[in-house]
């Protein structure tokens, strides 16, 4: 037996510190707690280092790159070069810059941080691979989740998984993505922006699950990026250079990309052990509070069940802190709101759609701000009741991700029409848009004719 | 006598057809009236034509200029040039845009416009200068502002106002500007961008009226774009090329531009023919729903108070219009955001300093997208009172101007502390930040520790 086998004891021991994960260990640590933070790889988690921060940082660094060299309406004009090295360097030295800033709140927050992995030996002990034994009063699993892998397709070579296809140091000048989710959209986009061919093997179309108003526009301007979706096929086989569908065409691919979704990380740890208990997706079931089937053990985050988005994970992470550390809390949110950064971005915030919900729809090409920046490709739709009371919000256009937090507020507390018509939105702005189409749904629209009037248009 | 002093009859006569008074035909016209909007240059007046619209398309295209090749840590690197003539073309083609559209929207609300100057004969008549008589049921004064014109600096030759500043189809060498406000820090930013060597002659420093905390970071940006703030000074004289200060400083400048404020635009209306009433600075003194003194006349906008911004004058032509409909209407909001997009923008929404107010700083330093866009420069503040009720949120980052909505929508609704932390912001937005001052304050904060905790920090 090692030295760890004496267990040590600590009131929460949180298993997984991305951003679910530490977020809940700093709640519970305020609450007064003793708390282990035990994470294998990176904190952050993929979050961090390999998804959300990664993307976003390379989005960024594409639009700007490809805007500046296609703004010949402006009066700007020039080419410009990118060194693919040195935008890996900085994608890097960003994740880096936020890890050490979560090791530092750790630190501040007097979370112990184990550099290690966790099994469950019983609903109160974990084994670690540093050696140690922890003896835990709440243990709160915030495991993420990994790409779902392909079969035919395994991953090595040229096969990357999503996270790979952001740490590349090289342009691909042939790209295949298979997959036609918003990671593969996103994905798709930014690399047709800084110079490679890119090709999506979609089992349907694009973006399926979104509104179609809003994904014909995405799907358009991808299409003007030269972006080729392969719509209605599935890959067959593949090459170190090519992928064949199963229509017979064969494409010719430096990468191949599989982003097919994710799925839930439970494997290898001891729930067996525990009285845990996992739905039939894989995901572990929990009450409004995060607590599992096991009294001292709770979930969150991508573990815990869709939408698997970090700002689920974090809003999570507070309410199981706060639950493991003994004080009433419940996620009772009525909205999370998504954001897919494509090219115009898409924000929905609660239902668009569905039984009792009326919309109003107001364009860009109303919208002074998008006529000024030549961007008026785009919408917001407002849906609500018959009582008048905001049901959801979807914006597609430019900083619809700054956009959509106001959507979520409005929900959350149960806003009127009126009480977006009424608020003044800061001219020229895009969040005018929003205002606008609560004047409209009202039947007093001010920048936009909608001819006759007609209700749920 | 010519044709027209046969009076023609009409419901509500709208003077001016700026922002503000083309809302209110809008408004009067959706609640059955008949009405004649009255305008002797341009619909959508100074905001759509030479101001808020012209300069925040120049910023954007000084921002996409400058940035793209001032990013060398992203890896992209090369030279761009401008074309003034062509950007000059677009800002233009924005402004006609925009313009026909509200023309269009005027012709679709069956608004009749009259190009034309108005004097009031009475209470009941306008004479215009097309010629026509207008008796009115109510009339709106929407006629705007003016900038002020400084003493010994008359307009004429190289001595500019900030209208034609935005006009230009060069991009001079060198450029004064007079005046510290936030027209004269917009302006001074966009031309240092494109090249232009910027003064700016400050009274006393940039941006005087506005929080200390937030003007610092804008002036330190500003001098590192090589703009020269001579601040405690006063201009003495010019030349067609320099001006010399009272300090006896000699600054060369192939332009001089006066932007030291804007005045109420009420001269040769005829107000001495109505009961109409102007304060001592020279606004039309008005209720909440908009009336005058004289029963028969409302006045929005500019010239009917400060703050003169478009979007208040906006939200009170909507309620003149239905006031001067006959609908109860009035102007009860609690905020008026504004937003000065500067570098970083600086948005507010409320009051953030005073009695009974406790304020709470969360830096973008520990915002994932500001570390990821290398835009950390900045921070959320936000002021509660003692009972957790928001009263202000002051934003100073990128995307102030789209965020600053749920800022306002907060506080029309009565939001407290609670329902901001509690409402999930994705991730990874800027929007966060809100979030996250309100969890701050609450005492919880998640990314940023604050060290033992100080109330009011």
């Amino acid at each position: 037996m090692v030295m760890g086998s004496i267990p040590e004891e600590v009131d929460i021991a949180v298993i997984g510190g991305g951003v679910g994960g530490y977020v809940a260990a700093i709640r519970a640590s305020q609450l007064g707690k003793s708390v282990t933070l035990i994470e294998k790889n990176k904190l952050g988690g993929h979050c961090l280092n390999y998804a959300c921060i990664p993307s976003k940082t390379l989005i960024h660094i594409a639009d700007l790159f490809y805007n500046a060299q296609h703004s010949g309406e402006f009066g700007i004009t020039g080419t410009l070069a990118i060194d693919p090295k040195k935008m890996h360097e900085w994608r890097i030295s960003v994740s880096k810059k936020l890890e050490d800033g979560v090791a530092f709140l750790c630190k501040s927050n007097q979370i112990e941080v184990a550099k290690a992995e966790a099994v469950f030996l019983s609903s109160k002990e974990l084994q670690l691979t540093d050696g140690r034994n922890l003896e835990f009063g709440k243990a709160i699993i915030a495991t993420g989740s990994e790409p779902v892998p392909l079969s035919g397709f395994e991953f090595g070579g040229n096969i990357i998984d999503y996270k790979a296809a952001l740490s590349l140091d090289f342009i691909p000048k042939s790209m295949v993505i298979i997959g036609a989710g918003y990671v593969a959209v996103e994905t798709a986009t930014l690399y047709a922006k800084l110079g490679a061919k890119v090709h999506i093997i979609a089992r349907s179309g694009i973006l399926s699950h979104f509104d179609p108003e809003a994904t014909a526009i995405v799907a358009s301007r991808m299409e003007s990026l030269g972006i080729e979706v392969h719509k209605n096929v599935e890959p067959a086989s593949h090459t170190e250079k090519s992928v064949t569908l199963n229509s017979g065409q064969i494409i010719s691919a430096d990468v191949i990309v599989i982003a097919i979704g994710l799925y839930p990380h439970t494997k290898g740890l001891g729930l067996e052990n525990t009285k845990v208990i996992l739905d039939g997706k894989g995901f572990i079931n929990t009450d409004s509070s995060m607590r599992t089937a096991d009294s001292n053990i709770l979930a969150i985050g991508d573990v815990a069940g869709e939408p698997m988005l970090a700002h689920k994970a974090i809003r999570q992470g507070v309410v199981a802190g706060e639950t493991a550390a003994g004080k009433l809390s419940g996620f009772d949110n009525v909205v999370i709101p998504s954001v897919i950064f494509s090219d115009p971005e898409i924000a929905i915030a609660g239902r668009i759609s569905g039984e009792g919900i009326l919309t109003k729809k107001f364009p860009l090409t109303a919208i002074g701000r998008a006529v000024a920046l030549n961007r008026t490709k785009g919408f917001i739709k407002i849906a609500y009741n018959q009582d008048k009371i905001v049901e959801g919000i979807e914006i597609v256009s430019d900083d619809a991700n700054s956009m959509i937090a106001e959507a979520a507020l409005a929900i959350e507390m149960g806003a009127t029409l009126e009480d977006i018509a009424d608020t003044i939105h800061p001219h020229p702005t895009y969040s005018e848009g929003i205002q606008e189409s609560a004047e409209a749904a009202l039947g007093r629209p001010l920048h936009f004719f909608y001819g006759r009037e007609k209700e749920g248009n």
